[in-house]
């Protein structure tokens, strides 16, 4: 990159944002909210109490000096607290700061803080303002733009949630260095997925770049962030609500969910679970006629170079479908995959049968 | 009317949808249903105690003989069951009936069922479609249309919730027979207010007809729903997230909430209360010489007419600007009022003080 920052505006109309990377803006967010605002009022951070200790002084400093009153709100870390309880303590926090429609709220954190935070603005007083800063890589590339917010229901990841967009995403790389390298690595996942389902130059320049991106080097993991907010911008302009083509993000999330659930959430990260999902939907793209051979190997290999895990885990075919959600009762209900026709090229697949699914497992098998 | 049914349609763009309003139409939603969503699945309806034996039935029915597969909750009846609670268990319900993201949810009931209805829907896998079958006046000429659902947090009412456009709202005028005269009277000070904030020929078309409002003849009754949905819709068409014009339909609002409030939602009715605050808008416009002499008196004459409360109960202002949400830490800031200019004319007014309300509330005192 030759520029200090990059902008990328994402157009959806009255809800259009900018996501703005820069390495080190955290330390003027301040500046950037009254400018969006027009003025300084109050606003309430939420983050947790792994994030908040690192970097929470320092937004909330920032905010002040450019005349911000600020309130904290500080969650439990992990997925397990993404749920009704605690939202419900966020959403008495927000009463009790008295925030007003205008008023915003900022989420500091990965993605579990962003999709809590966005829930909660969607609620309170039926929609606040709501702002970014993601933490991670995971949030940087992908959960924080886009608009999807959710808390989990003890029947399913996600259930309870709103389409609700930011109204700035503001994205520090600097930050990542406090990240454990397998958390940097479980971000990159997602960061190849975009490569995969609809970039290919995209994808020989990460191949390319991979020891850079692994020692966050600040040009080329700004960069690998700029992309890949642009592919994630660009498919939810096209589909904002998921009808349809948002759909292909979900690239090795379908198998990559079953893996973490089966596993109830304790051996793989988010990233790691698509990482090994992203090579059975590779398998089976080559199974069905669509991809060309080779197409798992290439998927396997940049995987591996950014090491993270290929490797499927055994369970029976039965368990994997269930664990994919599939509704016995409900006969001839298929579960949609999205699989590829090559690398930088994705497509989603409705006729994919039961048989299909114990064939590639069986394949992992032996 | 000459027609055995009308329909409006609100236009949204991608949230377009129609009001139905047809006497007896209950029988045949399950045809509509199926005609809207090209074919029948599954859907689920939510009613309350008090409606679900009368009317679900009914409905269930038409929904199954046209192919539907209907599971049914069923609420409490009353506000103070409009909570995080109650609402925690519709979502577990719709869990339990593993709707798909495009099957419905019903909602068949008053205000609380359609608000919580709406918001469960709105929720629910970031979003479900969502039909209104309103059956009290209330919910048929105000709250099933324009997409405010909530529900109450300890600390305030509607606190918690979305825009959520329904997809269809199916107005039955018969199911008024089975309310209490009470809540037919309760219901008619919505409709005399959209004459009021923007329509003198419909308040004098209403004054002319109170006695058919009251005994609810059926040709009345659905004119009066059928202008009110309409003046609603048109409200909500310009204004659907309540930046501006939307908040005229709140004429009367601030000053009953804060009345129900202080005598703890046990001795007014929503609409009682929202009588009585018109009153109170309409002497305060007289007071600051918005509104000519007279149109606190024609206001009184039509709320009587309709036998509804007119007195305003005594507190101190105090009490008063406490109850109205009046921020005392933050100096400066002033409540936002509805006034008339006059009969079928409302504003926005952001300059009333303190001491005008003091002033207001000390004539009611004398």
């Amino acid at each position: 990159m030759n520029s200090p920052f990059q902008n990328y505006c994402v157009d959806l109309g009255a809800r259009s944002y900018n996501i703005h990377i820069e390495s080190g803006c955290l330390n003027y967010i301040g500046q950037q909210m009254t400018s969006l605002f027009g003025k300084a009022s109050r606003c309430q951070i939420v983050s947790n109490e792994i994030v908040a200790p690192l970097y929470a002084e320092t937004v909330k400093t920032s905010l002040e000096s450019a005349g911000w009153s600020v309130t904290m709100f500080i969650l439990p870390d992990g997925e397990t607290y993404k749920n009704v309880e605690q939202w419900t303590l966020m959403m008495d926090a927000l009463m009790a700061s008295k925030l007003s429609r205008n008023e915003p709220i900022i989420a500091l954190g990965g993605g579990v803080v962003g999709d809590m935070t966005g829930f909660a603005a969607s609620c309170y007083r039926r929609g606040i303002p709501f702002i970014q800063i993601p933490t991670t890589v995971l949030a940087q590339v992908d959960s924080s733009v886009g608009g999807k917010t959710a808390i989990n229901h003890p029947h399913g990841k996600n259930m309870i949630g709103a389409f609700y967009q930011p109204k700035l995403v503001w994205i520090d790389p600097n930050v990542l260095n406090t990240l454990a390298p397998r958390e940097v690595r479980a971000g990159l996942a997602e960061v190849i997925k975009y490569g995969l389902i609809r970039d290919s130059a995209f994808f020989d320049w990460l191949k390319e770049h991979i020891s850079g991106l692994l020692t966050l080097d600040v040009s080329i993991i700004s960069e690998a962030i700029l992309r890949s907010c642009a592919h994630k911008a660009e498919v939810v302009m096209a589909d904002e609500t998921e009808q349809g083509q948002r759909a292909l993000l979900n690239l090795g999330h379908t198998f990559g969910h079953a893996i973490e659930s089966m596993t109830h959430y304790t051996q793989y990260l988010h990233g790691e679970g698509v990482a090994i999902g992203t090579v059975m939907a590779a398998r089976l793209s080559e199974q069905l006629g669509h991809a060309p051979v080779g197409t798992e190997e290439a998927v396997v290999n940049i995987f591996k170079a950014a090491e993270l895990p290929t490797e499927v885990p055994h369970f029976s075919a039965e368990a994997w479908l269930d664990a994919m959600g599939h509704d016995k009762k409900n006969v001839g209900s298929l579960i949609r995959y999205i699989l590829l026709s090559g690398i930088g090229d994705a497509f989603i697949a409705e006729d994919v049968t039961d048989k299909d699914i114990e064939k590639l497992i069986q394949s992992f098998a032996n």
